[in-house]
């Protein structure tokens, strides 16, 4: 980190105080935001957004600066084309920022929501009812728009975040957290709400995954599989994340075949590089002439890479022979691995043997099969007959997700913004003793 | 740790295998018991834990006697009185081991339950459906019955339960744990989904802590404020516990004083060993004639040791004066902090400043103070005019509570079978693509 790309919202660590003292100083006021937070309506934190959205529209000057001098150090780094294109920004995507905080704005106030109520015998009506978890910390690479996402949707919860932007995307990171800041203070809402921490130190990070003294309850990374598997083995705190997407399609006999195509390459192709895209093709042993040969034959034609176990392969010279390690690996890209398996159970003993927990479907006219594939696939989430690329939590209607998870306490699947409530009991009572 | 206590269930060390690979192979066990828990249906469920009631009443005998054992050994090493009354058994209790199991047996089953269900516009049906957490490590001090409620809990949301006793209790929770496996086994269910670790090293717990290579998904305590501490401080996987309840109650000028000194009596000294028990009394300024007075006086005829600031002392020459630590402190004992103060918002900031986000509650006519309470105080139960009390799973219609919880992610307050459980998401369609 040289001197030259300091900016004017990068603490100058000559002068300023210690990171540990820094970071610990950025938890106590988003603790403090956080309890203000917690009260306020949800026409505030509404209103608050707004501002924060328009504050970014009007920035967009300044947001763009930064981010081609960004984009210079990384270019000068060599980094390769698709991180550019991550970190890009021009004025159609400062709008989409906008247009993102926006839409959250717009979501119902999860806080506050009755969960539960029910009347005890002698008389107690006990609610459960949702609040903020309190403080979440947001670690992220080079996509500057989780600045905008994740602070808008943590807000909306109720809840303050911490923000640490990746080195490579932290000038435009911070000029986006500073429009919002402004916005969210010129609405009356604490500014303290979305803090991006405000150095490229990657200690700071360490510190977060210690959970800076009990100021965060949470910890969410954005970005690729290692920043996701440091965050998992050092983080103190809970972790929303997923580390891979090992989605499995699987295929019987008497899966309605036009169906099937078309799941099958939207699930794979529709994008290759995002979590729900599928991975490996599972089509059972008495569909190999019926379903296997024409799916194999138009993921090839749609310019796929096959790489089949020997039945596969039989069907289709194109196809390449997959190596073992091709069996639970996320290829990101336009590559399937495809086997042939005796029926459902073997279906489900490869997707619990090389799955990921994450997102697996069944394509099957057999409501019996289907049945037994969702309820005993032990993923987030599982379909049948629909593609896998709905793994989302826009197209579960959640407005906007923070990501993926694939833990099992409290979050799991698309987190969006009720997953980022917590709960607690109300009780009234008329002088209720226990006896 | 003599060779005299060994018992036969205890595993002979020197023969045995290392404790590390000891308590991997018994988290390898768990999460293939969990599994197959995860598929089985209630009525199985609920057969299997009637199986273990009734093995557990017909080793009444065995219980007993390693009880008798473990008993001789604590009065031995001096163990207090109220020690010894925890762990020590009777016929009568554990009769009430065996029902206490029956009990969480007729529970609904929690696994399964459709949590939400919202249709698509794309027609896509997706549904948020319960599902077992996993593997639930359970680690208890002195009382023996823990290894029967948790167990049975556990079980009844699906999860396999690893089970680690104190060293006192060891021989009791053993025999109860060996009855239970027989139970469990007879009606088919797999024993290894209740385990007691088969050893009294203490380093089995520090393993536990670490979650055993992933194969414990969550850590609930059970015991004293040390027992807390250490697992919150150095468990690596998520917690569900209390460290204190330093739980409040408010009572301002227009709180009916029958009902507050009823109220406030039973808070206070129902029983006064218990997390929902009150520890302090907080008493609005323009209420020290009309509800302090009575309330100290009712207090101290009751046989409560009242520790007061100036005004509440003034009220009653019997009160004492509190300490600076006594604000804030978990007494449970029949003692009690009071203190004036300045109306609602005073009261509301002694309680974030002291309490322990557990338990408070309110005592007043005023329903604009009472929600403003019951909104702004951050605990895990609020009550409006009851008694602080029913801080407890069973009083909320939970069947049974496997602990209070007071940390905000998954699982707060009551701990009971539902809060045992995690969900997936299940999506049926009928071709759907991604656009």
């Amino acid at each position: 980190m040289s001197a030259a790309v300091t900016t004017p919202t990068e603490v100058a660590r000559d002068a300023g105080p210690a990171l540990p003292e820094l970071m610990r100083a950025i938890g106590v006021r988003a603790r403090q935001a956080a309890r203000a937070l917690a009260l306020t309506a949800g026409e505030r934190k509404r209103a608050g957004l707004l501002a924060a959205a328009q504050a970014v529209r009007e920035a967009e000057r300044t947001i763009l600066a930064q981010n081609a001098l960004d984009l210079a150090d990384a270019k000068a780094a060599g980094r390769p084309s698709a991180f550019l294109d991550r970190l890009a920004l021009d004025p159609g995507r400062v709008a989409g920022i906008a247009e993102a905080i926006e839409t959250i704005a717009g979501l119902p106030d999860p806080v506050g929501r009755v969960l539960a109520r029910f009347e005890r015998p002698n008389g107690l009506i006990i609610e459960r009812v949702a609040t903020p978890i309190g403080v979440v910390g947001v670690v992220f690479e080079s996509r500057p728009n989780v600045t905008a996402d994740a602070g808008a949707l943590c807000l909306m919860a109720g809840n303050a975040a911490i923000l640490r932007a990746g080195a490579e995307t932290f000038r435009t990171a911070s000029a986006i957290a500073a429009a919002m800041n402004q916005g969210l203070a010129a609405a009356g809402l604490p500014p303290d709400a979305l803090q991006l921490v405000p150095t490229r130190d990657r200690e700071a990070v360490g510190l977060m995954l210690g959970g800076l003294d009990g100021a965060i309850d949470v910890i969410i990374p954005r970005g690729g599989r290692s920043l996701v598997e440091r965050v998992q083995a050092e983080a103190r705190v809970p972790v929303f994340a997923h580390l891979d997407g090992i989605v499995h399609v699987y295929v019987d006999a008497t899966a309605d075949l036009a169906m099937a195509q078309d799941v099958v390459l939207n699930a794979k192709l529709r994008r290759t590089g995002i979590c729900g895209a599928a991975e490996a093709l599972l089509v059972a042993e008495d569909a190999v002439t019926t379903h296997l040969a024409p799916l194999v034959r138009a993921l090839i034609e749609a310019g796929c890479e096959v790489r089949g176990d020997a039945a596969a392969r039989a069907v289709d010279p194109r196809a390449r022979p997959a190596a073992p390690d091709d069996w639970g690996r996320e290829f990101l890209d336009a590559i399937i691995a495809v086997r042939v398996v005796d029926g459902l159970d073997a279906a489900l003993d490869h997707i619990d043997r090389y799955g990921s927990r994450h997102t697996d479907a069944i394509l099957t006219s057999d409501p019996v099969a289907a049945e037994r594939f969702l309820h005993e696939v032990d993923s987030a989430i599982v379909l049948h007959n629909a593609s896998t690329q709905f793994a989302d939590g826009g197209e579960f209607g959640f407005g906007a997700e923070i990501g993926i998870a694939t833990g099992r306490l409290h979050a799991r699947g698309p987190v969006g913004v009720e997953q980022l409530t917590s709960f607690k009991y109300r009780l009234r009572g008329t002088g209720q003793t226990r006896p």
